[in-house]
């Protein structure tokens, strides 16, 4: 059985948490103060905090608690009544979140903001049942989306309840991708909670629309940066299969791919495309305008980069296209230089996060996805749920529930919301299931032309955009109405 | 430990329950057509379905269904996007529900309507474990209004895909009491589903206001329809106690009463002012301006009729005044003159639907209620949240999450959901947590004067108040909006 994209579909949103382990740290029980200095920017200082969390919001037989865990910053907080901004953390250590969230510290002083970064429960330290949480289906039964908004929804009212100067604060949400996501839903179904929502280059169409869009916007990107890139690389899958046809093309291949692990059978092979399958979408979700260490330290514009090494025409030899996709992978694996060799198992690890978002996808975040080589450059994979929902109950004895997402979160019948920016760039694969027009006057899309994954979220730089500049000043106005709007409900 | 006003609590809504039984019937699995005749009206005719629902909707480990009952008439619905009436079952059997919500029969033809009643889950025949779901902690878990709203919303979204025509059909919440505040949750937590919802006497905020509102409104009732008469029933407790602080009293008292069981104890004399507050409470509840039957048979204004008996000025003997008291009670117990003896443990009995209603007081429908014998008739007893949280201990194994229902449904901060209509009447004591003021041009309050417990929603009847009849074709108005504001989305 293949399952090539469907594997790769958990894998996506969580690639973004491997560089997080460094961060990790144990503080105590109480607040404890924190400051990290990261490069370029200034150090960022914050408490750390847990909130005693029910396990279960949604029935009454499990009564246990858990600590939630949420990074707190009120340097620059009005004490009376400024409003809070919310970040509403997604699938994994809410640390790396709140690190890479620079836009919330940009815009703190200005909006005389407080900040406040929640952990999304199974993720980080925030374990409902301590580290044994994720080691039968009785402990993951309440890691659900829904369980989730509800701890952002308690710990706001009691962080208004028990914050002197709060309980008139404005709260914001605001979160990436599917914290993006979270922060959306948040305001659909808590609206006494948040006042407004933004949603940075959140997908919550993505179980809607179209298998196919994902890889289609992938492969666009790499249309437009580079002459013959996306059909260099739709033609090396077959350049693969002919070379690793053989024990001297395997051995090249490893060689040429300077390969931690040697390729010496077929499934090695499978294993190997998925990996750059993989690496593709990884490039596209982070081409951002200048360099930069997302996922990996890149040069600014890296899919162009990567391009450099795929203008071949049509008479290339396999081996000698198969060496421009060597040079193309080096760019993300190695700009640095300093890769001894490249481990194609490597987003394989049993990082919780990583399992954490399988079981997701595996329980209401079903995004169907496929390929066909032709609308986009990977080889032709249909969408097979009933495969992928055999899987899911081989791995964790649930099954996937098609419908529930678009049921409980509206699908695209959503316009009765309100106060809520839709933000995507248009170089994201997950614009694919994003909001891009708006919806009313209040359900606002703003597309970042020239943009990658959230590029919004990130703290400003000189090389930004237009655009982005753009949609910051915008998100940071409709912040100002809604603050304003609060204040005279 | 003294618990009347708490046990009273769970009973006030259920005990429009306890005529349910007499219509119940089994029908098949496959839809089946039944026709109902009641006195002065039409034949009512709709067919039963069954739909297998999602035992937990809100976790992925039990993935067991069940078949939840709904009733449907499509006898008058435009069958090419026809708008659909949708009750949104309460605590009991939906046959009742449905027999008892004449509006929208009347209505039906006027819009052209698909009439659907729905029933909740664990009431009536909708059982998710069958019958041993009331048998333990663990099957009643997944008893929530949570759950049941996506029941609701997941039987709508099946209508529209398996109902031919209905794709395009505007549908619409309607329902009364709990039903009604599922109707306006439905809407906030749904508005995909639903376009609109009719939450009639839904006291969506009886978590949060003063707990001694309910009796108070309990009270101003039968001040305002009878000279003396709330003042009467005031000084009516402590002549029990004296009456019956001797054996001659207490045999006395149960002969007065022509009690079926005389009382012999303090505890029996506790439970017969229990359940003499009991049947205030109803009255005051179904206080409506002609002969009905309700929860029992009752002449036009019940509650005038009773204060008839209740006229004495302070100079009245303890038995004089409980001779009063007894007649009063038997306006309520023995209209149809055919009781043979009153029973005091009536409301007490193993209904399916009270201990649901219970179970459901217990977790998260926690409806804070006090009286202190001078904004209200009754002998004062405070509220004590620890008290009943033991004693939902002791009965279910599970504690009531006291600010739960705030967090979840938006408390006073609802503002920011749209179309819905919450009518309400001056005489319901449930009024006392309803919306009665609108709060935006789509959230709109309508009071009924003279009105009882959700009388909007009672068949038409040629005593109806001007009151009652405006609000229906106000109702009916806004239903029409929704309905065209739909069909351009």
């Amino acid at each position: 059985m293949r399952l090539t994209s469907t594997a790769l579909l958990f894998l996506l949103f969580l690639l973004v948490l491997i560089s997080c382990n460094a961060l990790a740290f144990k503080p105590q029980l109480l607040g404890r103060h924190t400051v990290q200095t990261f490069s370029h920017h200034r150090p960022l200082s914050y408490t750390t905090f847990y909130f005693d969390q029910q396990i279960d919001h949604f029935g009454f037989l499990e009564n246990g608690t858990f600590k939630q865990r949420y990074l707190l910053n009120d340097q620059h907080w009005h004490k009376e009544g400024g409003p809070i901004l919310f970040y509403t953390g997604n699938e994994g250590d809410i640390t790396w979140f709140c690190n890479n969230t620079g836009f919330m510290w940009d815009i703190a002083e200005e909006l005389g903001a407080m900040l406040v970064f929640a952990e999304h429960r199974y993720y980080g330290e925030s374990m409902p049942f301590g580290d044994e949480s994720y080691s039968n289906a009785k402990y993951l039964n309440y890691l659900t989306s829904e369980q989730a908004l509800a701890d952002f929804a308690v710990l706001i009212k009691a962080l208004k309840q028990t914050v002197p100067g709060a309980q008139e604060s404005a709260v914001i949400a605001i979160g990436g991708s599917y914290g993006g996501m979270l922060a959306a839903w948040l305001r659909m179904k808590y609206p006494s909670a948040v006042v407004g929502a933004l949603a940075a280059s959140a997908p919550i169409w993505q179980f809607i629309v179209p298998c196919e869009e994902f890889y289609r916007v992938v492969t666009h990107d790499f249309t437009i940066s580079g002459t013959n890139c996306s059909s260099n690389i739709r033609r090396s899958w077959a350049s693969i299969d002919r070379v690793s046809a053989t024990g001297e093309g395997l051995q090249w291949l490893s060689q040429e791919f300077g390969l931690c692990g040697p390729l010496k059978s077929q499934d090695d092979v499978f294993g190997f495309k998925g990996w750059l399958q993989e690496t593709w979408v990884n490039l596209a979700m982070v081409d951002y305008p200048y360099e930069a260490n997302f996922l990996q330290p890149l040069p600014a514009w890296p899919v162009k980069v990567v391009c450099r090494n795929l203008q071949f025409d049509t008479g290339v030899s396999d081996k000698q296209l198969l060496s421009g996709i060597s040079q193309a992978v080096r760019v993300y694996y190695n700009y640095t230089g300093d890769a001894v060799c490249l481990n194609t198992s490597q987003t394989a690890t049993g990082d919780l996060g990583i399992l954490g978002w399988f079981y997701q996808s595996c329980t209401e975040m079903v995004m169907p996805m496929c390929t066909d080589g032709i609308v986009d450059m990977f080889e032709p994979e249909p969408w097979n749920f009933q495969a992928f929902s055999d899987m899911c109950y081989n791995q964790f004895g649930v099954r996937p529930r098609e419908d529930w997402a678009e049921i409980v979160y509206g699908g695209r019948n959503i316009s009765a919301h309100s106060n809520i920016i839709f933000s995507n760039g248009n170089l994201d694969p997950w614009m694919s299931g994003g909001v891009t027009k708006s919806l009313s006057k209040s359900l606002v899309a703003i597309m970042i032309d020239g943009g990658a994954h959230h590029l919004d979220l990130r703290y400003y730089n000189e090389f930004d955009p237009e655009s982005v500049i753009k949609t910051r000043e915008l998100e940071v106005n409709y912040f100002k109405q809604w603050i304003k709007s609060a204040a005279f409900d």
